[in-house]
C-alpha cells in the first residue's frame, strides 16, 4: 500500500442532491472553504443539471466560480449530459465528472436516454474540453457498477465493457460507483481487478454508499487492490431515494479516520473536520447526520498517519 | 476462506448491559427462542454478575435454564469472577465466557482487581468445570485488546502474553475484544496474527464494536487472517458508557448480511432476523436501533450463500 490516499468530498453535490431545503450560496461557500482549509484537495462542489429539475443547484455557476477562488482547491462539478458538461467547463470547473450508468434501466431512469447516448454526450464534452478548456479535464463515473435497484444484478462484463469505452474515449479518471449500496467487499475486489485490466493506465477511483453498512468495508477491499481515491460526504449526507431514512454516501470523517488509523496519510485535519461537522448540523437541522466518529469522538490514543 | 462463519449473538448480554429498563424474562426468552430459530447456534444469554450491580441480569439463572430448553442452542453466559463462573456452570451454562482485560486500568475499573487476580479466578472456574461440569466449557475474552479509553494504547506484547497464559490454562476459545471501539483493520490483522502464534490450536474469535464506524471493516480484516467466529448484537444494541448516543456492538443483521453477500454461509435466516428486529424495536422503544440493513432492507438481487 502507498502512504497516502485521496478523499474527495462530494457532499456539496451528492449530499445536497436529496436535500429539499435549498442551501444558500454563502453557506455552501463557507462549507467548501472550510473543508478545503481542512486539507481537501478536490471537492465536487455542484451539479450542472437543469435548475428546474434541481433548484438546489441553480447556483452552479456562482458556486463553481467562487470555489475557484479558494486557494489550492481543485474544483470538480458533475454533469449528466452535453449541455451540462459544457456549462460546467465554461463556468471554470477544473474537473467535470460525467456520470452514466452501467445499468440501462438506471440510465433511462436517471437521464432518460440509453447508456450509449450518454457515452456520445461524454465524447462531445471531451471534444469541447480539448478545444476550449485545455486546462480542465473530464472524468467519468459508472453508476450502478455493483448492482441496480431497478435491474438487479449488473454483470461484471457490462461494467468492464463500458470502462473500456471510457478509457478509449480518454477520460482522465474512472470512478466505479455503488449508487444504491449493493456492493460487498468480495465483489469490490473482483470488479476493480477486472476493470483495471481493461483501462490501461487510466486512474481508478471508488464511490461507495453505506446504505447497507458495508461502505467502509468496500473502501478496505478497494485499498487492497490498489485504489487510493475515494468519494465521501461530510456526515454521510445524502440518503437513498428508494429507502427513506437510509444512509447514502460514506461519511467523510469516518473514512478519513479509518485511513489515518491504518497509517494511510490523507493530509486532512480531523479536528477541523469535526468542528465543521458541528456547524454543518446547524445548517441542516432537518437532516439526520450519519457517521460514527462525530458522536463517539476521536480515540484518545489516535495519532495521524506520519 | 472457508465456506461458513459463526455469528454468536451477544445482545441479551452485552446489548442489555447498558439498558436501564429491565427486560422481562419472558421477553428475553422470546428474543432468544426466535433468534435460535433463525439459525443461531450459540447465544450469550446473560451475565452472572451481582444482581445488586446489574438488576438487568437478576434472572440469570432462570434465563440460563430456560435457554437450555431451546432445541439446538448452545447457551453461553458471561462471568467476571470465580463466584459468577461457578454460578453460571451450576445453572447449566454450556459455555462460560470469562472476561478479563489486557489493560490493567480497565480491569481495575471493571472488576476492581488486577488482571493477574482475574486470571486466578479463571483458573478456579476451569478447575471447578473439569471436576463438576465436564459437559461444559470455559472460554475467555480479552477486553481492551485493541486499546483502552483509560490506558490508551495496549501494547501487542501485553495481549499476546495474556493470550499465552489463557492457552496454557486450557480455555476452550479466546476472543479478542475491542471493548471501546479503538481497533482498525490493520491493527486487527497484526494482533490476530501475533496472538495466533502464541496460542497453538486454541480457537480464536472476535468481538468488535462499531463505535467509530470500523466494526465491519475489522470483521473483514479478521476474516482475512482466518478468524471465523464473530460476536454481534441484534440492532447493534449496547452503546458505549463513555460516549452517550454512540453505538456499541456491531449489528448482527448487518454482519450476517455482509458475510452472506460475500459467499460465506452463516446458516441464518435473514428475513426471520429482520422480523425479529421489528418486534425488538417495540420491546425497547427508548433504545436507538443501530444497523443499516434494518432501514434499507435487503438488496433485490441478494441470494444467501450456498
Amino acid at each position: 500500500m502507498p502512504h497516502s490516499v485521496t478523499v474527495r468530498e462530494v457532499g456539496p453535490r451528492d449530499g445536497l442532491q436529496l436535500v429539499s431545503n435549498v442551501m444558500s450560496t454563502a453557506t455552501k461557500m463557507e462549507w467548501i472553504t472550510r473543508q478545503a482549509a481542512a486539507g481537501f484537495d478536490e471537492i465536487e462542489v455542484t451539479s450542472f443539471v437543469p435548475p428546474k429539475l434541481m433548484p438546489q443547484f441553480s447556483d452552479a455557476v456562482e458556486v463553481t466560480q467562487a470555489a475557484n477562488q479558494v486557494p489550492g482547491l481543485t474544483v470538480s462539478a458533475l454533469a449528466l449530459n452535453l449541455k451540462g458538461g459544457i456549462r460546467a467547463l465554461q463556468a471554470g470547473a477544473r474537473v467535470v465528472n460525467f456520470v452514466l450508468s452501467a445499468s440501462e434501466a438506471h440510465n433511462q431512469s436517471n437521464v432518460r436516454c440509453s447508456t450509449e447516448a450518454s457515452l456520445r454526450a461524454l465524447r462531445g464534452i471531451l471534444d469541447w474540453q480539448w478545444q476550449f478548456a485545455p486546462q480542465a479535464c473530464v472524468t467519468a463515473a459508472i453508476a450502478t457498477s455493483f448492482g441496480c435497484s431497478l435491474q438487479g444484478d449488473v454483470p461484471q462484463t457490462q461494467v468492464c465493457a463500458l470502462a473500456a469505452q471510457l478509457a478509449e474515449a480518454k477520460v482522465a479518471e474512472i470512478t466505479l460507483a455503488d449508487t444504491v449500496g449493493y456492493a460487498n467487499p468480495r465483489q469490490v475486489k473482483r470488479l476493480f481487478q477486472a476493470v483495471a485490466t481493461e483501462v490501461g493506465d487510466v486512474p481508478l477511483a471508488a464511490h461507495f454508499h453505506d446504505t447497507r453498512g458495508m461502505g467502509l468495508t468496500n473502501v478496505l477491499a478497494a485499498l487492497d487492490c490498489g485504489i487510493f481515491k475515494f468519494d465521501a460526504a461530510l456526515a454521510g449526507l445524502g440518503g437513498c431515494p428508494f429507502a427513506p431514512g437510509a444512509s447514502g454516501n460514506i461519511a467523510t470523517e469516518d473514512t478519513v479516520y479509518m485511513l489515518e488509523t491504518m497509517g494511510l496519510r490523507t493530509s486532512i485535519d480531523l479536528d477541523a473536520l469535526l468542528r465543521l461537522r458541528e456547524d454543518f448540523a446547524r445548517w441542516l437541522p432537518e437532516e439526520p447526520l450519519q457517521g460514527r466518529l462525530g458522536i463517539a469522538g476521536i480515540a484518545r490514543n489516535f495519532t495521524p498517519a506520519a
